[in-house]
Parts: C-alpha cells; sequence; structure tokens
C-alpha cells in the first residue's frame, strides 16, 4: 500500500490531489486547489511551496506525482510554470519524497483512454475511477488524473 | 549596514556573491558556484536549494537579489533556469528574504556603464569596485555583480 500525492501545477492555482493505493485497487483521500492570485513572484512561490508541505505533512505520502510542462510557443508562460512548478518539487525534496514526471498526453491516455481528451472527461473519469459523488474541481481533477496515472504505471 | 546575497541562477551552475554594504561602500565577503551537474530534476533542484540555505545559514543576509531571466526563443532552456531560478527563490523565501529582481541589461550598465557588455568586462569591473586580487570564477563573477546592483538601487 502507499499513498500518491498528485500535482498539478499552474501559476494562479496549483491543484493537488492524495489517493490510497492498495494492490491494484484505489481509494479518494483528498484534492484541492492552492489559489495564487498574487503577481507577485516571492508571494506566488510561497503559497505553492507552504501549500504543498502542508499537504505532505497532513497526509504523509510515499511519492510525488507532477505533470509535465507543456512546450507552448508562450515563453512567458512556460517560465511562471516552471516557477511554479520547481516551488512544488523543492517542497517534495524537502520530504524526501521520490519525484514520478507525466506528460499531459499520457495522463489522459491513462485516465480517459486518448492522449488528446477534454478536460471535462478527464474530471467525469476520475470522478467515476474514484467512486465520488461530485465532480471535483478542474485542477484538482488533473491532479488527481496524475496521482491515478502513477498507480497505473506501478501496475 | 546590511548584507547582499546576489545570485545567478542556472541549470547547471548556479553563481553567489556575498557582499557587506556599509552606507555608499560594498566590500567582497564570499562567491562560488553550486555546480549542478546532473541530467535527474529532482537533483539539480535539491542541489540548488540546500546550497543557497547554506549560504543564508553561514552569513545571515538581509536580502536576496536575483537576475531576470532573459526570454529566449529556446522555450526549454528558459523552462530549466526557471525550474533552477525558483529552487533558489525558494530557499530565500524559507529564511523570509525580501526578493529583489535585475535585468541582465541593468546589472551591466550598472558595472561596466553599458547595457550590452561582455561578461569578461563584467568579470574585470567586479574586481576593481571589489578590490579582489583575481577575477572571481564567470558565474560567481555575476552574482557579485547583482548584488552590486542592488546596493547602486538602494542608494
Amino acid at each position: 500500500m502507499s499513498i500518491i500525492l498528485g500535482v498539478d501545477p499552474g501559476s494562479r492555482c496549483t491543484g493537488y490531489g492524495v489517493i490510497y493505493q492498495c494492490n491494484r485497487e484505489i481509494s479518494y483521500i483528498d484534492s484541492g486547489c492552492i489559489i495564487t492570485n498574487t503577481s507577485e513572484l516571492a508571494s506566488c512561490l510561497k503559497l505553492i511551496y507552504t501549500g504543498i508541505s502542508k499537504i505532505i505533512k497532513k497526509f504523509s505520502p510515499n511519492c510525488f506525482a507532477v505533470e509535465q510542462i507543456f512546450m507552448s510557443k508562450n515563453v512567458h508562460s512556460v517560465l511562471k510554470l516552471g516557477h511554479a512548478r520547481s516551488a512544488a518539487i523543492v517542497a517534495a525534496i524537502n520530504y524526501d519524497l521520490p519525484l514520478f514526471e507525466y506528460t499531459a498526453s499520457q495522463v489522459k491516455k491513462t485516465v480517459v483512454g486518448i492522449g488528446n481528451a477534454e478536460k471535462t472527461q478527464v474530471q467525469y473519469m476520475v470522478r467515476m475511477l474514484l467512486k465520488l459523488s461530485i465532480n471535483p474541481q478542474v485542477d484538482a481533477s488533473d491532479a488527481l488524473a496524475v496521482a491515478i496515472t502513477h498507480h497505473h504505471s506501478t501496475q
């Protein structure tokens, strides 16, 4: 058994999802979003770093799975995402969690079955796979999908 | 008086420079490089984060100055630099150091007098301004130049 923390970093909202894995079964523990609605870089990174650190302290996950950044042509967006992603990874490193990275296409293929699935399809399938009564928020759903992808890769 | 920590982040080598500022005078304390010659992201970020944390613990700087990333067309390079830069900033945030950012052009203009100066000119002027007997290593010199730029901006 193990506890997987999945993270979908963003400069405005960083989604997280925690799942419990026992043999081939998974179940939902927690999910949510760290809102970083600030243009100040230091404040934004502090919110992500302390937010992820708190989640790790609370749920003691065994590993940390994170989505790789899509290399868009907008270099400014890529830099903002890189900053946010690194702050989350540094929090995980501080707790000696092993890091696993997955592309958006790998995550969608695992959860929905196709690499170019819509976000709403991911949301729906995450809800089904984790037997949730309502759809999780979009960023939280993406983070749960990353955690589910890591579970599948270990099977 | 205050102690300024300047950092020039890089995915392979992160330069740092520590200077002492008293009124309009500055003097050299320490400088060097954190070598991160690894292709593994987690190891690279851990080296930068723990390296900068150690320097902060040792010299107790009052502020943290860092170079802004030049927006090149190579999005992969920008992402790597963004990751490295964020790991260094998160270390500074953890010690509640205020963050100051300067463009490469601001740094060169302050130290050499022209915004498009060569690295060797920066190295030479850093050596002169801090009364060093030999040229500091290039990345350490760039970090010291960022610290000197912050000193100038406070005058």
